[in-house]
């Protein structure tokens, strides 16, 4: 059978389909991060050829002969396919392997169009502008320290940074202190035992510093669930505002097409209808059908509205029955 | 000859002062970092006793028999003193050692009365209110993740997304960039050589994240050095707020004493007057004549206004003797 591999491999997941040149998904397999640069190249090789493997064995082929793609972070494309090469030709993909930008990926999920715009929020945040297929700018996605304005990184600092402000007599009350020291196990209460600072912001300060920086990214669902709290709602506002500014930064007056989004974060704030400008989004729960649709381009197969329906159709039933679930991966 | 010794020990550099009980200082020595904490009590124990044998040598004695004052940030004064406790009676200070807060010692380095506050900004933030010359409350400190607001780090991070902002496309033009990748050696420009972003831009990334996070209060002098530039002139004006809200934080009516500041970027906000609710501070280069206080009054001498002036203008003469700078620390 002459079949395709796509493999979107994300910092937290990895997938992997085989596909025809019809656009029917014939194969789904997961592994775990399959990201060379936050997962180092050894184990992101091994996690990659796993999925390969399994999305192989779905399909009840030992190989593939035509093109991979590997949908992968920006940063990643970089690092060229070679430290992956050698483990996918031995899983049973050996064709040439073409590295695609997530973002792309995320574009080409939900969007036949050769123009259009994707935004991306997860644990980062970046939106990008496409162009007769390819991704032509990006905006954002420039990290925790630098950017990643309105990402799951950002709305965490500032929950955690708005309930150190309270417990520190600087800011106001907030619903997201009951939540945030619930989640860390910690105490509420005004008690200064341990000396001229409440004891629930000590044990704050020591809970928070004890993560890498990039974990805090993890609280930001509390700003989601503490409803109609004003600081919840400012940080929520604000973080929409910042990703309308990243898609407003990639916006030409000359691309015209749909906008795409990605992301748990993005799809929590379009879900309340706090994404400015998110009128008529497209939202894709990852990139995974983008890199089916960027593989059959890599092999000359020309992707309109009727075949990406069939990929995104045949890749849901086969991700329900291996039972994987959508997943936010960024 | 009964003299005390103060030490102010703190992340950069460490300052020891032999001082009589007549609060003339006599000896005054210096060494590096002297924090346990962020440099390790091995290391920190050195820097400390030879800063303490400096002093006794410019004093011309070798030991002092009186109560030792070790000024450090607060959460070092949970560490006790074990750590320092046989490298101080092997350098000739083998009193009683008592941790003092770094914050107090600033305090007491410009204020003799009982009841006051300080407000400290260098690579930090907090304030604090003094009641009957003792700690009562801290506003911030939180470090970097969590609070110093007004802080260098929380300036300079500020900064770099600026300029990261506007590269992006995404913040308005600011005289910063110019600034901060000349700093950085970073050529200006538009290219875009290496992709869909602005070189400038991929290279302010790869050096930024090349450095430990806190190493970005390094990029706050720039926000001082662009003068009325608009988007430099809002984050000085974000700085004096949130710092005016560390000491709001720590107001009482009944403690009406003084208001002292140290730091960098406090005395830099000072000097331009952009310090809200700064009139009539009281700055200080470091908390050195404040350990000396505090040494004095664990001796159980009194330290009133006149005493105060002996020590900082004996301590004055033997800094500018050992051709040592003021130095701010914080």
């Amino acid at each position: 059978m002459r079949a395709l591999l796509a493999v979107d491999a994300g910092g937290t997941s990895t997938r992997a389909v085989v596909v025809g040149l019809d656009g029917v998904c014939r194969g789904f397999g997961t592994a775990g991060a399959g990201n060379p640069i936050s997962s180092g190249p050894t184990h992101a090789a091994r996690e990659v050829a796993t999925a390969t493997r399994r999305a192989l064995a779905s399909a009840g082929v030992e190989r593939v002969d035509g093109p991979v793609v590997l949908a992968m972070a920006g940063s990643s494309a970089d690092e060229g396919s070679g430290w992956i090469a050698a483990e996918l030709a031995a899983a049973g993909a050996a064709g040439p392997i073409r590295i695609e930008s997530d973002l792309l990926a995320t574009y080409c999920a939900a969007a036949w169009e050769p123009d259009g715009y994707a935004v991306v929020a997860g644990t980062g945040a970046a939106a990008i502008r496409v162009r007769a297929g390819r991704q032509e700018l990006v905006g954002d996605g420039l990290g925790w320290l630098l950017g990643d304005g309105g990402s799951g990184f950002w709305i965490g600092r500032r929950v955690v940074r708005a309930v150190a402000a309270q417990l520190d007599g600087r800011g106001p009350v907030t619903a997201l202190t009951a939540l945030l020291l619930a989640d860390l196990g910690i105490r509420a209460g005004t008690s200064r035992a341990g000396g001229s600072r409440p004891d629930a912001l000590q044990e704050l300060v020591r809970s928070v510093y004890a993560l890498r920086p990039i974990e805090l990214a993890r609280f930001s669902p509390l700003a989601f669930a503490a409803g109609d709290d004003a600081a919840a709602a400012g940080i929520r506002r604000a973080a929409g505002n910042a990703l309308e500014e990243a898609v407003a930064a990639v916006r030409d007056p000359d691309v015209t097409g749909p906008l795409v989004g990605g992301g748990g974060v993005l799809a929590a704030l379009a879900a309340r209808c706090e994404l400015p400008g998110g009128d008529g989004i497209r939202l894709v729960a990852d990139g995974t059908a983008g890199a089916v649709v960027l593989a059959l381009r890599a092999a000359g197969v020309g992707v309109d509205r009727a075949t990406l329906e069939v990929v995104v159709g045949t890749l849901a039933e086969r991700r329900i029955m291996s039972g994987g679930s959508a997943g936010y991966d960024r």
